[in-house]
């Protein structure tokens, strides 16, 4: 700025309020007084700025490594049915996630996190999803200081669909293909949105003290619950359980595969618990997810190590299917609270889950509750105990609100879904028949078989 | 501040030069006039910064997620055919994609991106692909409002050899190595580079207005229209097509793989779409890459549920590899467009690409055109009907442009691949004799079986 | 600002307040000494910000892509073992990665990291790991220039989990697990992180100038030793070597899923070289981020192409598990500088890599030292090729440090390695029975067969 300029800018400021110009000559000097205005804003824009993209980043990520969690439960699930069976498996996981994808656009996304809808009446929550406009302007975003409606979608589907992959697994070999879909759609659309909506839904449970962080409860022992309702309707597969109360073993036909999917599933969490902390703007945020990816990676390895050593020295040998549930028992019991624990309490907790996997898979046999892939015993118990776990590190947490969550998620989802399960096996029938299931559903209700050369 | 401020203020601005504080007036004139240069340059400069590092970002994640489309393609392909030819089917895919990396480096990027080598003739376009330098200063990168050079060298890479990939799937099981090789050199080091230049690499398609978002027609039919060439001049498996007209079925040997297969190729999907955003710093480009997560998702959805249901409604039961190429269709579907639609508009679009599917595939036997996995209903035709889908929900795009592209790129791809294959024809020889293909190419051609202790 | 400025603004200063505005003369003052001090102190801590939320970002993604790598190797290893042991390689697998993380947790992480242990005696370094508190303030962090003490954990832990992985390959079909495990434990809580320290944390590697960017020699060839050491305790399998000096060939029994085990482990390079360059908050950062992804694909690619084409030529026919290998060593040989080369560089450091794997697995068969999976080729010999070639295109290197480097690195893991190996053997015993090797592990040692309904 040149010399000569001054002196009219100051006679400027003088002259300004003579002339009745007061607000301009109080813009200038407040620019004096206050330097950097604009600045300010700018920078806390860009902060803003920053905070969403990350946030939404945070969801995309997590989004796409619990995605992958449903070729996990597929190939874990399709290692552990046998052979006969394998091809329907897949089928089954593929369309279960498919269909879920859709149920959840249609009516669960909107369902679980209701806006006004208990303002307008239920139906006002029966709608289908609706992203952010294209190329939308800060100013239009939902939310400004969470994350896009898109990143918050795939990130929340993922979620209502490992919880139909739960069930999946425990009923396999011999659950019918059409009810069990009907059954995903109506748990992925309706069961579970309103049961979470009650906790991250800004729901009763939350407004009660609720703490689930990512889904022990929520998710994986809901899961647990509609798969254990399942199982009790469907019954056993044939020639499981014999008269004398022996129990025939049939084992899995693809242990590498199933141990891929476990592996799966064990990247798949640190998405799972560690998108759960909802934000990554801030240094406190991405520490706190930092936390999370190491309670979670040790609770697994507690949980795999814990069944490592109780299998082998309850059964001389080790046990690698107990490992690898182990391994997810773990993972589920940290999940309620993987942000709190220390490294050596996420341990411990993830231990006690590969213990309760131990005992629970013989347990189960001697309920003749037939559960071909451990899911009970991994989602449901070890969700349960995961839940009541949080109050031990958290101090927000209490074991009687904890409890009473527990306990309300549970009577819903069993109860909805023995209702459901119910309702499809009067009008469609849910079982194959015993002769179909000696044949294998591969060759009965697919026409294709898994590994048409190999099998004798 | 108030108006009695203002006055001694003024004065001041007048008082100072009179003093001979000539620098310092003109120092406070400058914070009127512009209070915080600095800050607002250094806000600037960490915009830039900023969105140049989640641009980067963006393109190493959707890198590494499509890499793994690699292996998506190669256990897709591997659970695909029968097992006396899978180790050559995973050699031939660790060798593509292996191959592409370095013909691509060599020639495809400069080729694809040519800079100024249109000016210096086609000749400035053959070059190696060079980086920015190690720890390269913000005011030396290439782009500084875009994002790194091997950032976009690794994902532009990937696409290129996805088109590959595609090739490998059709040709199977009678294919020979070493002309297939040579085969995926020119492809993926000349072919497709200066095809992708049309439109990405700001050529006369782009020019046009043909509207291609992540490359339904640019890669995928583009990589279909190559297979077909291939399929068309290596002919059909030995015993496919029997001369009375009948179709001989050929099941492939590890259908859990092959499922694995699409799941990773959907989590792939993923960086494919969400990549090409090509953008990821500001809170519009994050919405709308969160938008194309969840539209692509959604499409792989009705693809895989259309199949399912329309092949139960067709041949009685459920095919498995019908709903998986059904996912497969969706997702190649939506890729033309997956920002604008709607969630329900992509789901539709995705479903007409499982419907494409099932439709096709015995078309495709009916003109004994064998297509061992597929590839072309999911990639040609899925790939077609995507591109010309765009303008469904993109204002932006017309038909006849689509058409127009559509059809340019499908007479350049199909013809200049056919001269390849007809070439190696005649020089190299591209068939494994019958004898060799009954006994399978494991055995004749790479002295190694896949599965060695299971085949019968 | 000069001393010839100050006076006249004194004066100011002392003018301004005697006709009565002292705030004002105190904002003129501060405008023109520092025109915008808020906004500049917010820029700055925005940064600090964003720097450290990116470096985190970069550990977590770079950690859970060498998560996967315990998935890669997993497959990889029971891919190329016989039916009969592939659960005992899978639950070896599981075990030693979950033990691994048990084990870095409560001594490995600080022991690698000591702080303050060298001051306070070697006992200092022996404590559990400790992360930053729940919701850390900025000003609480443990270092607010680099990223958080949990990312950074489960970056490193990823490393050293590797190099168990490594051991788990070379010895497999006839270790015994326990004292497997037992070594695993030793590996990963106290002899690798002593040795990475030298590097790594700060130790006199690290001062005299040894360059081993991402671990050629300080994960791979130490993983290497420590297989090497082990194969030599326990011994080659019953039967693969005859007086007669005649080799016996052992195929791997799942070649489709061993191919799977080497594209996860390609993935997961991304994040072994890519997070190796622990920062990512900044342009040149990033644009090297994105250099080492393309330098690290393009080494696969050359170690890949080149053990294809040298298998062939040396045995007539491509050999799968050469070009898998190839792909692996070339991976490994760019490790220890995957930043400086150029592309064509990088291209032909891989391409050596592939070319060792050809030659050393034959060598080592010669040599009667029996490696299931081929690791002290790929890990071993292409991880000091990939040691000595840094000053090829690093000219901060010198050959002579890298040697000294690669030797001491070497002479330690060995040595330490072969005494755990052999104190295991005088307690435990460290070798199955050659009864039940040909029986197999899994009914011997595990009772539970891979593929009960496949295997012959």
């Amino acid at each position: 700025m040149q010399l000569k300029k001054i002196l009219p800018l100051a006679a400027l400021t003088v002259v300004l309020p003579s002339l009745g110009l007061a607000q301009e000559a109080e813009a200038v000097v407040d620019a004096v007084i206050d330097p950097a205005p604009d600045a300010l804003e700018a920078i806390a824009a860009l902060n803003t700025e920053m905070v969403f993209i990350l946030n939404s980043l945070l969801f995309l990520v997590g989004g796409f490594l619990v995605f992958f969690m449903a070729a996990g439960f597929c190939m874990l699930e399709t290692g552990l049915v046998r052979s006969k069976n394998a091809t329907m498996q897949a089928t089954k996981n593929v369309a279960l996630f498919s269909l879920a994808g859709i149920a959840y656009f249609i009516v669960g996304f909107n369902l679980m996190y209701p806006g006004d809808w208990v303002i307008e009446g239920w139906l006002g929550g029966i709608s289908p999803t609706e992203l952010e406009p294209v190329g939308v302007a800060p100013e239009d975003v939902d939310d400004i200081e969470y994350a896009s409606i898109g990143s918050d979608f795939i990130f929340q589907l993922m979620f209502c669909a490992a919880t139909a992959s739960i069930v999946s697994g425990a009923v396999a070999e011999r659950v019918k293909l059409w009810p069990f879909l009907a059954f995903v759609v109506v748990l992925t659309g309706i069961i579970y949105p309103i049961q979470a909506s009650w906790s991250w839904g800004e729901g009763f449970l939350d407004e009660m003290g609720f703490s689930d962080f990512a889904g022990s409860s929520i998710v994986h022992a809901a899961g647990g619950w509609a798969a254990l309702a399942g199982v009790l309707v469907i019954g056993a597969r044939y020639g499981k359980y014999g008269k004398d109360g022996r129990v025939t073993v049939m084992p899995g036909s693809n242990l590498p595969l199933a141990t891929l999917g476990m592996f799966i599933l064990w990247l798949g969490w640190f998405g799972f618990n560690g998108g759960s902390q909802l934000a990554m703007g801030t240094i406190s945020d991405v520490a706190d997810v930092s936390r999370i990816f190491a309670n979670t990676n040790i609770a697994a390895s507690g949980g795999a190590v814990a069944a490592l050593i109780l299998s082998t020295l309850l059964y001389k040998k080790p046990d690698l299917t107990m490992v690898l549930n182990g391994a997810l028992a773990g993972l589920v019991s940290i999940t309620a609270e993987p942000l709190t624990p220390s490294l050596g309490a996420a341990m411990m907790i993830g231990a006690v889950g590969g213990v309760i996997v131990v005992f629970a898979v013989p347990f189960l046999d001697k309920l003749k509750i037939d559960d071909v892939v451990g899911a009970i015993p991994v989602h449901l118990f070890a969700g349960l105990w995961g839940t009541m776990a949080v109050p031990l590190t958290n101090s927000d947490a209490s074991f009687g609100t904890q409890f009473v969550g527990m306990a309300l998620i549970g009577a819903f989802m069993f109860t909805a879904s023995l209702v459901v399960w119910l309702i499809l096996k009067v009008v469609m029938g849910v079982r194959v028949s015993d002769e179909d299931q000696v044949t294998g559903l591969d060759k009965t209700d697919m026409g294709m078989e898994a590994y048409p050369e190999f099998s004798n």
